[in-house]
């Protein structure tokens, strides 16, 4: 039967690109994805399938589709919300809405979950099983779409949950996988410094925020270095430092905003209570004052170790892939995280690096682009893993 | 004669004041100030005076008044530039400009030195030698008005130069003097630190501009405390501090700006010297690369010892002049510098605090103001000074 | 065959514990420790061994037991060199000899080692394969003394090699395994700062090794938050600062010593590199000059997957052993890792907590202690990874 | 008769010389100087002075000589305490006691007012007033001998003092007055640092004292920077910085010691005060506790205005004086500043620098020598100085 699947995929392939370069021209900002949502149910509904949830949590779209025979519920995710940068691949797909691209794949995604569901459609006749494509709006912006949809019932039943994430710099024909912590928790941080003004002739009768927003970036990378166990993984960086005084002023306030990335919570735990003790004797060392914010996005996306290993052992025998390989972690955050926190599944990466190019361009890049053929290759292993775990105990 | 001065500056004290509350209430910026300069000339013109140069070097006014007999050729000098600052003060003579205020006292420069020139000009067959009144534009934006009112020929001739600056913080009826440096050499400096930026996520990918400008911001304190001569005044002051990013990007670039001030032209090289070593060093450690520019404003304004001499003790017989006290020098900075650099002279301070306040208020405040009774003892003391120089050694 | 060698080995429990506190008792230190060595080859002297090597790259000892089939050849490991620290336990086997001892457990690896030699020996009939006895000297000081005793043939013709260390703050009961990197890279690194020194009360006369220091401690700080890969753990700890003047001088030289800690070559290769950088720049900043030293020590220690596999595997089937799993990486260093760089093999922990204990005390502490139920754990373990391999393929 | 004093003094410059050559080879350190105050009063003694007290506050030795007539009483104070250095110069009267030096120009001193008492005792008929020789122990090593001299009377009945410094650095010849702050308050710090302390491998299980302390050095510069009022001279520095660990130690502990300059009892507090907030909050970012204490010694040395003055009027009329200059403030420290605050009077500076050098070598330094034709001009300065102080109102 698998084969047979691969070959239908084999079939759509110009479908599938077809609706992948649709997509890429009609990218959407998170949270504001309605046409998008608004195509994805379409096609189902051109397809005949009668099971459509929209509107989940938002802009979500949940399809279900049963087989003939009773057996388990597994979900797979596809995210189809855009970045906001411009455009600037010289390609006819290329974006047609300013300041709007699908920096990510996610148009892949969508694309590849389309596939997959129609040829699980087609053949739900000698299914067993039910069939969940999770569609998520707004995977890009916290809070994200995940938890909404998840409190929305997109969950409700599944056994198990699989997704995939193209990856622009790995070669294609790669499928990797990564038992536990595989994507970091992704949190952000707001600190005011409240020193005094003054000008910048006489600094004693002024408490200089810049002097002491300084020390306190200088004092924060010492809670990786010093503070975290070094065989934990964590990132605390600084991206904005505010202080838009004239030349001969000193600075009365400070904004500084920035990320926290960790693996495991004790960590991210541990670095928002160190940060509190790093920014409040910094202010006391410069008699200043300050508030600290601390948001927290999404969580570490934390594979479950069986169903990785399922999913590596079935990669394998994809025909197309050419390697099966452990992936290190990643510092990038992913709402997937929250679907594992409810049920058991794995979340994988697969190779999506263009042919022939001079550079390797990073995701959300203004010239990101992916190689198609490997939304093939993603489509065959998620119909693999969907179909082959009904027979896992 | 002095006494007979004296009591016709008494006599005009409300022409006084009214003049200074016209020019408060008509203020213009810098290298902008047309009307006033209009309004200077027409004074003199008004009263007879026939040797009026306008547009001296831009909206300079330069009048000469030629006693009956001949001796020396005394200059005094009043700025007329306001401020791009709103006045928030609740009196009637509040400024009319939206955003632009009198908040450094050159109105009463102005009206104090056309009452005294009033007077000598009256009084001109009584007197020896020749006055010049230098109405100077632009004192608070560098290149000031000084540089090019001395290039196109204010000075020419003259022996002496005084001036005098109202200072809200110090009581009214105290005149304040000091030999050598009594204001600082005020310079600006930009440094642009170009790093590599990148993901949050992904420091290791990317040279954090922020880390590098807040180790930059540090160690350029050290110039002051560890590299100059601790006898010898100085302060770096980095007021400008802008990497506008996203919190979860790693910052390409910041762009520092701020000012330095010293009273030494030694000290003003080392510091700019030394600026540049500790730029390249802690670029170099942190694998960046920069841009430096260093911007040279006023010198330091010194006071020359005889002429201060005479000034601290002519204005001890000031009627109204109840304190003549050494003043410490002052980080500020003040063009009137320029004409100490070609005529010997002194620059003085009269106390101008108002009575019966609750608080201090600073120059450049948009609350500032000054006791109109000051301008009577600036007048005074600045005739006083003009007439006395003519039996001077 | 193995529950006889098991049954043999409790027999011999006594005695195994007579030795490890008479090992206890005499203490030598690195590169000193020839009582010890004398004892061991003694020991198979008495035992009627007549393979023994002794004096093999400096005070090894190597002894091979031939079993009476042909078979694989496997080599355990065993140190035996003690610490430069003062024994303060209370208990009647202390150390004998001031300032020196077995705060790490080397004493009771060595009597594990001499007891299942002793066994092999004594089944010698029934055996398969060649065993290889290393008992290795200096484990605590760089270069160590595998990297010698492997230039001396210690390894020739050696199949597998498997070590373990007791590790007295996990639970008696425990075995813990871990495939790839498991100990970090050691390397020490010397830092001399030259300024110019002076009196405290001129620093511009001087140029202050004690500040362009401790900049230098901060922005080293920063190779590990900015610049290595935050999936790759590394340390950089500065343990010794010493300017040793009066309170009035101004420091001429600061002598800075510390380690790193990594578990990868490149990033090990990239550190050295980047200190370089950030002396150079630092002290550019300061005008000042340097020397730096970086001393290697031994690489990181990085377990086979197959024999880590196949080792954790057999450990389940120990009696005794109640627990066996992942250890977490440690930054501690090992010079085991020169035997994994030669042949295949693994090194994995024997817990070795102390019952009712109300502090659990680390090693290199001077009161330290191991459980010494946890010997007879460790020696099973090992009898049984060596008898098991000749199955393997 | 100033003439015949000046004359007198010149006679005996052989003798002066030679004076000045036996105390230069038996140098005694502070609170250690028995044999030159036996030296000192056996002078006297010989000379027939019979007001001798010794043993004044310690080793210091107090000798009044009266004038004929009534008059002032006016106090010449000389040190005569040597230093903790060893003797590098090649010179016949070099340091014979090994490790101690008078490296400050002391026994200058001492021969200086030694010849001029004698000058005073042989012309006492024709003197008014009265003249104290105040010869002063332990000048280098606070709390100083002055402190305990005064509590012993030695300023009984004094209505004005002067003294001197012979300074090597600048040419002899030139006499440098300074009127208000001269020399700094030079005050001593020590803070403990304590972390905790750990394995070089683990630093998340330690407090690193050193990063503790390496942040601290650098945040006390900004106070000299950023707290300090500019136009006020202070100093901070750290000179001794000790963590003597093995190099993969993380340290326990830091000690610091320093010194702080002043010239003004405000800046003094406030450095005091803002140290301990710099230490208490840079201890809690580093969740560390520490212990500070500060050592206040020698106050600022301020000469009076009036004397200050008139000192600098007569010197222009000594011999063989060539100049007589205003003096920078200098940072170092002197206890003459407890005689200022007790009694009216100026301490002066004469230069003594060596004809026909290569360098200019300071003051404690091991080759540091004095010109001794700068002793005579001492001589003369001072005995001018105390005969015509009683002409002076």
């Amino acid at each position: 039967m698998l084969q047979k699947m691969f070959q239908r995929l084999d079939e759509q392939y110009e479908n599938l690109v077809e609706i992948r370069r649709y997509l890429h021209q009609h990218p959407e900002l998170s949270f504001q994805e309605t046409k998008t949502a608004q195509y994805i149910a379409d096609f189902y509904r051109t397809l005949g399938v009668t099971d459509i949830r929209t509107q989940v949590g938002g802009n979500g779209v949940v399809v279900r589709i049963k087989g003939s025979k009773p057996g388990k519920t597994v979900a797979l995710r596809a995210d189809f919300d855009a970045l906001p940068i411009q455009d600037e691949k010289d390609v006819p797909y290329k974006s047609t809405v300013p300041g709007v691209m699908h920096a990510c794949g996610h148009d892949g995604h969508t694309a590849t979950l389309l596939t997959v569901a129609k040829t699980l459609y087609e053949m739900r006749e000698e299914l067993s099983g039910e069939y969940v494509m999770i569609h998520q709006h707004a995977e890009e912006y916290a809070p994200g779409g995940a938890i909404s949809m998840i409190k929305d019932g997109c969950l409700d039943g599944v056994d198990v949950i699989f997704g995939t994430h193209l990856w622009s710099t790995e070669p294609t024909g790669q499928i990797l996988y990564r038992t536990g912590p595989v994507m970091a928790a992704a949190d952000r941080f707001k600190i005011t410094i409240q020193g005094k003004g003054g000008h910048g002739a006489y600094p004693h009768n002024s408490k200089d925020a810049v002097v002491t927003a300084a020390q306190l970036v200088i004092n924060l990378q010492q809670i990786v270095s010093r503070k975290v166990n070094p065989t934990d993984a964590a990132v605390i960086s600084v991206g904005k430092f505010v202080a838009e005084n004239a030349f001969n002023v000193i600075a009365d306030k400070v904004v500084l905003e920035g990320t926290v990335r960790t693996f495991n919570e004790d960590v991210r735990d541990q670095i928002e209570m160190e940060m509190e003790r790093v920014i409040k004797g910094t202010c006391y060392t410069n008699d200043s004052t300050y508030t600290y914010e601390y948001f927290r996005g999404y969580p570490a996306l934390v594979n479950h170790s069986a169903e990785t290993d399922f999913l590596a052992n079935i990669a394998k025998d994809i025909p197309g892939v050419e390697e099966v390989l452990e992936s290190p972690a990643k510092m990038g955050g992913e709402d997937f995280s929250y679907y594992l926190q409810h049920v058991k599944g794995t979340f994988f990466f697969t190779g999506a690096r263009p042919d022939n190019i001079e550079e390797i361009i990073p995701h959300h890049h203004p010239k990101f682009d992916i190689n198609e053929k490997s939304l093939l290759l993603a489509a065959k292993t998620l119909i693999s893993a969907a179909v082959k775990y009904q027979a896992e105990v």
